[in-house]
Formats: structure tokens, C-alpha cells, sequence
């Protein structure tokens, strides 16, 4: 049964080869189930290949390339996890500079596990509070950021999540901030 | 035909499963070519798995478990790349206490491709000169390190490179920077 709360809404999700298969397919079906439209937006043509806790998982569509993406054409950003993903998309300039048109125009933001590092690259984390996987916790706060361990964390319509695990908290709290539309706090003086 | 330049030397190679194929391999043979005895050290007792590039490789023996693995046993420290093998170390407190017991006595470090972000860790990189794959630059710099686009670059016996086609030059500074022993100016004030 779906809801009509995201409904009308339009929500990219930047990912690449080595996306972490649930972090992507679990929020995706909640967002649709919540009544919005998602777009898996790559660098890649075709195919993008999952990576499913300990090897390549499945192909997966791409709905947009990233040269064709803007983020004014979209409502809202997800930033699946993974290992090899966001290492391969945050050298992506196209990438950052997509990544930082939701931040400046306020739309909400959810990054979950490794998500986080490519908001690294937009060098506008300082004082942000968000929580990410263990591993990249020294590169957040040296990047700004006030790093805290909890299932979910919400700043101004940035919402983080460490793990799979968290996933069912990070779907709810990203609805919740995707249906609330843009926050002004979450742009950048 | 082997030379006598590393003759005595024991150097430890800190590598977990998911490590660089060739950026293990390579500085090994080279190592010994010099006269060295290498050690793999690892969390993993048997044996621990490669990537090759895009997929998992070979698997490689264990020699020292790393919580027998103290510092003052070797000369050196080798730090290959891979994206998942520093990602799994820099999480792992004995991981960062043996790094950093090797930083501690100016003994000579080489870390190529991701390898330094197991570095990041020690939280003394602040002033240091070095390079890495480019996707940790910014972590790099916001941790106070000059980073520069260079195939190799030495700093008080802090050798680094960027990739697999930086392992000639990589080498060869390694082995040099190994060869002059312990440097007094690697140890942090």
C-alpha cells in the first residue's frame, strides 16, 4: 500500500559501480512506497553493478546520466554507501558539483555508510552534525564535522545513517525531511 | 640476483583482506631482492585474500598475527593500497597502535595508493609532505598534510605514491629510505 507523502516528488540517487546493493534497492523502495519517483543518477551508461556485502551483486538500470543531471530537476538527493562507490564519485567533478546543487538550494540530503565522503568534497560540512561508517568518522570531523554514533541524525534536512542496519531508521527520518521541501538552514552562508 | 642493501632488515607488511594485488607483491619482491626479510601481518590468522583490480584475487599466508605484531620486532613498515584493506585497518585500535609505534621511533614507512589513510589515524600527519590516489587527497590535506601530485615523495623517511604505475619509482625510494635506517626527524615532537 503506498502513501501519498512524497508524492509528486522527484528524488535522484548518485550512486556508481560498488554501491552497496541494500543501502540503495531498501531506501529506493520506501521512497516509491512513500509516492515519490527516484532516478538512479551515474556517470555510467546502461548498467551500474551492485556490491552486495561481500561481492558484486546485481546490475542495475541507470535512469539519467550524471551529464545530463541537474539538481534543479530533482526534489531531493540519496547517497547510498559502499566502499567502492563514493571513492570513485568524489574525484567525479560532475559528481560535486551535482552534490552541492541540492546544498545550496536547501533540498534535503540522506547519506547512509560511506555516503557521506563525497559530501566531504563539497568542503561545506563545517559544523554540520551527521554520523557515517565507523571508518570514515576521523575524515568527517576533521572535515568540520560534529561526528556522533547513532542510528540516524537529522541537521537541518541532512539526514546520515552508519549501516545497513539502520535502514529502516534512515528511511523513516528521510521521508520525513523529503516531504518537508527545502530547509534554507541547509545551504551554505 | 639479489643485493646486500637491505641485508638484516625485517620489514612488516600491515595488509587485511580486499589489499592491492601488486602493491603488495611487487614492493615484497623488491624488498627481498634488496636483502630483506618480509613479514605479512594481518588480523586474520591463515590466510588473507587480494584484489585485483576490479575483483578479489589471491589468497596470501599470514605471518605474523597482528596481535602478536609489536613495532619494536621490525625496521620497517610497508602500507599497501586496495580501497577496502586501509578502510577495515584504520578501524582496528591495534592496527593504529602498531603504525603509530613505528612513526614513534623514526623507523621508515612506505604507503602507496589508499594505504595512507590507515596514517590518517595516527593523527600526526599535520605538516607532513605526501602523495595518494587522488580520492583521498582532500582527507590528506584536511588531516595537515602537503599533498602533491608526485609518482613518489619522500618526507623524513615517509615514502608515498599514488597508484600500481608508481611502483618502480615507489620502490626505489622505499628501498633508499629503508636502506639510512631510523630517522629521527619521522618521530612527531
Amino acid at each position: 500500500m503506498s502513501t501519498e507523502e512524497l508524492k509528486g516528488k522527484k528524488i535522484a540517487i548518485l550512486a556508481t559501480d560498488g554501491f552497496e546493493e541494500v543501502e540503495l534497492t531498501e531506501p529506493k523502495k520506501a521512497l516509491e512506497k512513500a509516492g515519490a519517483e527516484t532516478f538512479i543518477v551515474a556517470p555510467e551508461s546502461g548498467t551500474i553493478k551492485a556490491w552486495d556485502h561481500t561481492n558484486w551483486g546485481d546490475e542495475y538500470e541507470v535512469d539519467v546520466n550524471l551529464d545530463e543531471a541537474k539538481a534543479e530537476d530533482f526534489d531531493n538527493l540519496l547517497l547510498p554507501g559502499g566502499v567502492l562507490n563514493p571513492d570513485q564519485l568524489r574525484m567525479n567533478k560532475k559528481a560535486i558539483q551535482f552534490v552541492t546543487g541540492f546544498l545550496h538550494a536547501g533540498k534535503p540530503i540522506a547519506a547512509i555508510c560511506h555516503g557521506p565522503q563525497i559530501l566531504i568534497e563539497t568542503k561545506e560540512l563545517d559544523g554540520r552534525k551527521m554520523t557515517s561508517y565507523p571508518s570514515i568518522k576521523t575524515d568527517l570531523i576533521n572535515a568540520g564535522v560534529n561526528w556522533v554514533d547513532e542510528e540516524v541524525v537529522v541537521d537541518q534536512g541532512l539526514t546520515t545513517s552508519r549501516n545497513p542496519d539502520d535502514i529502516p531508521a534512515f528511511n523513516d527520518k528521510m521521508i520525513e525531511e523529503f516531504r518537508e521541501g527545502v530547509h534554507e538552514e541547509l545551504a551554505p552562508n
